[in-house]
Parts: structure tokens; C-alpha cells; sequence
């Protein structure tokens, strides 16, 4: 299988996406584990977050505080922070034709900040037009799950940020959203259903990647 | 003179500006005796900063760090760091009516990042509208000063921060930026010979405020 990742000339560019506590941190290793047995050396990374600036910023957005957060604010920090990312960080790997995986991406932010918080949807395209030009992501993976269940998964976790303190309708927002986003942009995302057992959405998880290499030839 | 604060219905937004050492923060105390001795109760703030948050933005900017810094991401933090300054501080006291006057502003982008570090003066236009809409300094004081004496100036203050230790070359930029900016709206800008005494520096800055309160009434 080590042909895949000869064939290819360019780098790939993966996203694991979905709400909080679907299970893209879990997978993400799953992702990485297969890459490898596949002739790959992907490197694995995250948003917001990803290089040390970018991770000082994920942590001024992360922390709870008492003066309220301008939603433009976090909207251009999510951005400064993926500029500084993609500059960094995934820009010169995949030009030096390196697959890189990041746990969420842009499709975090039209999900949270614009179809959960209700900032304009033309903000968001018009900062991704400006940080990512024409980079895109070859394959997005969206980890699909109710509202409950990932949040029974979350409590088993303790500690929350300012994101997962929000109400479930948030998070079903959040999750309508990568659904309307999927569903503009079939060829993009593979949607698993992650309310199955962690090795049936790994067997799914692991049929796209297989499909996804096999089209890349 | 308190006439002129009561006679005015709208808060007023004042912005100092002009390269380093050219004594922006020096004269900012002397507009704000200025206001007080004529009626108003001024909010004096800066950029970028303003409120806590925005502070830790400008922490973030100013750093020294082995990291590069992406032109991007420190282009979208610097107007992070203007979103939450405006919409958590800013525009609720122009609201109430406050006089708000601000050691820097989006003037200062233009120059800094645009002209000086040569960024896309489209992006920071796209992103001035996104992030204020129609909000835009009613009085630009600029003091202008030749990059050698402002140089001289700074040197008295001892620690520098990652834009202080650019070249004499990037500040020559940032001064003409500027001045081209201020070309382009002079009913909007006051330029000030920064190279007197400040005691004329300062009688200079009292004609300009005294000519914009009473055009003003
Ligand atoms: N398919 C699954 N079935 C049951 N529990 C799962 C499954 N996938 C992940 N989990 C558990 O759910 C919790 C949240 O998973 P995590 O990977 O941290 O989610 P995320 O990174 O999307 O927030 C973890 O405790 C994880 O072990
Ligand atoms: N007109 C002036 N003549 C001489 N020195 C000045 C004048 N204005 C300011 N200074 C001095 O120049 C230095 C830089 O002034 P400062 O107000 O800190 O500049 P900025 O805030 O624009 O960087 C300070 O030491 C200040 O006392
Ligand atoms: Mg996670
Ligand atoms: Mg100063």
C-alpha cells in the first residue's frame, strides 16, 4: 500500500470536523496510525492552535473571562490564528508534499461563529478568502453526533472552556451547520456517524481515507 | 468655554498619530487637559489595547519572539485587538456622548502594516469596513517628525519592542504612509510640525482642537 503515498505528488491537506465531544481528538490518532501504515509522514495538528503563537492566541479564546468578548474579536482572533498557522506551519510542509491533518479547520469557524453564534456568513467567507487564498482542504471528515450524546461524552472529560459552557441548542447549531456545509460541498466531506461503536466509525473512517488515496491516483 | 461641550450633542473621536517617539502618548496628557479645561470629561485610551483583552492582544503583537510573525496574522490581530477596544469600550461611551480620545488608530494599520510593511491596502480596507462599519476618527492629529530625530527621541526611553527595532527605512515608510493618508483627507487630519519646542507643539495642537470644537457648534 506504500504505492499510495509514492504516487502523489503534493501533499494532502485533511480536516477532522464536528462539534464538542464527537470524538475528532480520538480519531485524529486513528488518522495518524493509518497515514503511517500507508507509507505516509503526515503531520497531525490543530485548531485553533497549531505553532506556538498561534496556540497563545487559542488560549486568549479559550480562557473564561469577565469582560464579554466582542464576536468580531473572536472572529478575527480564530483568523489570526489560522494566518499565522497556514504561514507557519501547513504552507511549507505541503510544499514539501508532506499530508497534513488538522483536528478542525475553517469549517469550525462557519459552524460555530457563524451558523451557532449568527455572525455574517460573508465575514467569514471574506477572511477566508483573505488568510487561505485558494488553499482549501482536499478532504474534511465530519464526525456527525446528537447534541446529548456528545455531551454525555464530554462531562466524562471535567473541565470546560468558554466554548463548551455554551447550551445545547449551541451545539445543535453548531451541528446543523457542518450539516448544511457537507451537504454544499459533497465531493469535500465524508460525513461518519459517530454515534456507532469507536471501531465501526473507525472502519468508516478508514473506507473514506482508502477511497480518498484511491481517486488521488 | 464649557459652552462647547454642551452645545455638542454626539461624543466626539479624537486619534493621535505618527510614527515612534514623535510624542503622541507626551501630547495625549495635554489634550486631555485640554478637553477637561474645557467642559469635557474625555475618555483617553490606545491601540492597540484599550481594554484588557485587547491589552493581551498587544502583548501578543509586541513580543520579541524567535517565532516569525505572519504579515496576515498580525495584520488580523491588530484589528482583533480594534473589534473588542471598539464594540466593548469605544462606542458605548460615543453613545453615552463621551469625548473618546485614542493614542493611535487604524491610521496607524495603514502606515504600519500597509505602507511601512507593505500588506495589501485592499485587506486592511476590507477589514476597517468589517470591523467598524461607519465608525471613523472625526479630528486626526498627526505629528509628523524626520525618522532621525524621532530615532534620537526614542533612544531616551531605553527597552524597544518588535516593531522599535525595525529599520530607520521601515519608519521613513510609516511616515510617509501617513502623510499620504493625510493628503487624501485633509478635512479630516491635523498635521503638526512634531520638530518644535513642545511648547509650540502644543499651542499648535490647542488651534486645532479650538478650530474643530467651533466649526463644531
Ligand atoms: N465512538 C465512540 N463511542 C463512545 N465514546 C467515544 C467514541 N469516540 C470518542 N469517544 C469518547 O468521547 C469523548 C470525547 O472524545 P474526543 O475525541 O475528546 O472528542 P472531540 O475531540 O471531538 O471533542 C472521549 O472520552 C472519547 O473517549
Ligand atoms: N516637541 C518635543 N521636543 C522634544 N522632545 C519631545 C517632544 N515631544 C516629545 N518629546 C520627547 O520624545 C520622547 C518620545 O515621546 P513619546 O510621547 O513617548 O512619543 P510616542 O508616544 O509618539 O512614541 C519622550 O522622551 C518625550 O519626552
Ligand atoms: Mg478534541
Ligand atoms: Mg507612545
Amino acid at each position: 500500500m506504500t504505492l499510495i503515498a509514492n504516487n502523489r505528488k503534493q501533499g494532502c491537506f485533511i480536516t477532522l470536523e464536528g462539534s464538542e465531544g464527537v470524538g475528532k481528538s480520538t480519531n485524529l490518532a486513528f488518522v495518524q496510525q493509518w497515514l503511517e501504515k500507508n507509507g505516509f509522514q503526515p503531520l497531525m495538528t490543530r485548531e485553533p492552535g497549531g505553532t506556538p503563537m498561534a496556540e497563545e492566541i487559542r488560549e486568549l479564546l479559550l480562557t473564561q473571562r469577565d469582560e464579554d468578548v466582542s464576536e468580531k474579536a473572536e472572529l478575527l482572533l480564530m483568523f489570526a490564528a489560522r494566518a499565522q498557522h497556514l504561514d507557519e506551519k501547513i504552507l511549507p510542509e505541503l510544499a514539501r508534499g508532506r499530508c497534513v491533518v488538522s483536528d478542525r479547520f475553517t469549517d469550525a469557524t462557519y459552524a460555530y461563529q457563524g451558523y451557532a453564534r449568527g455572525l455574517n456568513l460573508d465575514w467569514i467567507a471574506q477572511l477566508e478568502q483573505l488568510v487561505q487564498e485558494t488553499v482549501r482542504p482536499d478532504l474534511t471528515i465530519l464526525l456527525d453526533l446528537s447534541t446529548d450524546v456528545a455531551r454525555q461524552r464530554m462531562n466524562k472529560r471535567g473541565t470546560t472552556d468558554r466554548f463548551e459552557q455554551e447550551q445545547a441548542q449551541f451545539f445543535d447549531r453548531v451541528r446543523q451547520g457542518y450539516l448544511v456545509r457537507a451537504k454544499a460541498e459533497p465531493e469535500r466531506f465524508a460525513v461518519i456517524d459517530a454515534s456507532q461503536a469507536l471501531e465501526q466509525v473507525q472502519q468508516d473512517i478508514a473506507d473514506v481515507l482508502q477511497r480518498f488515496f484511491d481517486q488521488g491516483d
